[in-house]
């Protein structure tokens, strides 16, 4: 376990009790349970029934690292070798995803392809729902942990938006495109159309990418457009959420909305 | 001196050598120069002069205060009674602005009115740099410091940017209407025309307020128009840098650059 797997941000729970009563009540607020190597035993036995029965990933860990995150949380207490990382806010599951999608018209859905930082995702989730998207589409892997961190930059925003959190994004994407949702992804001033040349006034998906590798390969082979904004200067660069938000404005100012 | 007075992520200089070298050879980065009350002597007087004659604020404080400065800035030293208030960044002048206006061609200006946060002026200052502002117009008081909290918000930008520092911003602002700048200015979206509605294709101004109160009223009867942003929801906000770079990008946009 190192820096890139427990970013900077992150919710904990800590200890058997803490943890059981997570999965048992609020298993959607949980992004993965870390176990200590060489932790066994009834207890951890139905730590481990719970997050399989819920569909969450188990790490095992070294009993150091947890140490070191339950330092870092300022956890006092034992941890008992078993710890949850914690979304600060229930997601929407693909299935819930399914469920609404005969009550959208003419979406404008926002997928964010790994953002590694909690406070730019936090933006990005403001943005995304000042512009009133009517969904927002996270990888379960690779992204920043929805923690109290990326709730405060969020300033309120989570409550009112449908944030969905995907297994497998790229073959989401392809189901979206196959459901007539066209795909337009961010990306440097080198590649792509300008951003205003495409036409958002359909079933339209924005897609931006992390701060610094921008989108996965994967993600970009099932974009329908590439795009960018241009910019002054050589060396320019939008935070992240400033280029959601140019995007998303001009999908809504050609929507009239 | 409370904690308005000194917003966090000041950059500083303390002690009668560090403050009078600073006033010498780079006065255009001291925001204020501060000494303790009671503080007398040669030095001081030589501080006071060098102050004075580049027409750089002095505020005389409590003792105290300046020992609660040095503690947050991690300064060991003796502080003599004396610090200043540092920019990271050297700012141009009026009279900079005055002698580089001849070279503007349809210029596209920024005005930032009282932004509070240092990493919010720095994402400004990023977005601006990006949408390839001409200048952007900052007030002496009631701005964040361009300290290096704001320089590292901005990524670079600052020294891509022509930034100039304004005495009287309301009269600046008359000045500029006088000279043809047309100036729109953001407001919440109960107030003014939607900013897709109004023309950027001339010179033009775009004057965005603090994160609080937004455009303060001498400013706000300044613009020609008063601009919003349509948004989702009756609570929806965007970060200033996102609404700046939103504002930005349609005028942008409008003037086909």
């Amino acid at each position: 376990m190192n820096e890139r797997t427990v970013p900077a941000g992150t919710d904990w729970a800590f200890g058997v009790h803490a943890v059981q009563g997570l999965l048992a009540t609020a298993a959607s607020r949980v992004r993965r349970v870390l176990i200590a190597q060489g932790r066994r035993g009834k207890q951890a036995e139905a730590v481990l029934a719970l997050a399989s029965a819920a569909s969450i990933r188990v790490d095992r860990v070294p009993r150091a690292a947890l140490d070191r995150c339950a330092a870092q949380a300022g956890f006092n207490g034992n941890h008992q070798g078993v710890a949850a990382e914690r979304h600060a806010f229930a997601l929407a599951s693909e299935a819930d995803l399914e469920a609404r999608w005969p009550d959208f018209e003419n979406p404008l859905l926002v997928v964010l392809d790994g953002i590694a930082d909690p406070r730019n995702l936090g933006a990005c989730l403001r943005t995304a729902a000042a512009a009133g998207a009517d969904a927002v589409l996270l990888p379960k892997r690779g992204s920043a942990p929805l923690s109290s961190v990326a709730a405060k930059a969020a300033s309120g925003a989570l409550e009112r938006l449908f944030v969905v959190e995907v297994a497998n994004l790229a073959r989401r994407l392809a189901q979206l495109r196959e459901r007539g949702v066209w795909l337009a992804g961010g990306v440097g001033s080198a590649d792509g159309v300008p951003y205003t040349e495409v036409d958002y006034r359909g079933s339209a998906g924005i897609v931006v990418g992390g701060e610094q590798h921008g989108l996965r390969r994967l993600t970009r082979e099932r974009c329908d457009y590439l795009v960018h904004i241009p910019m002054a200067g050589a060396v320019s660069s939008l935070n992240v959420s400033v280029a959601l938000g140019v995007l998303l404005f001009e999908a809504q100012r050609q929507r009239g909305s």
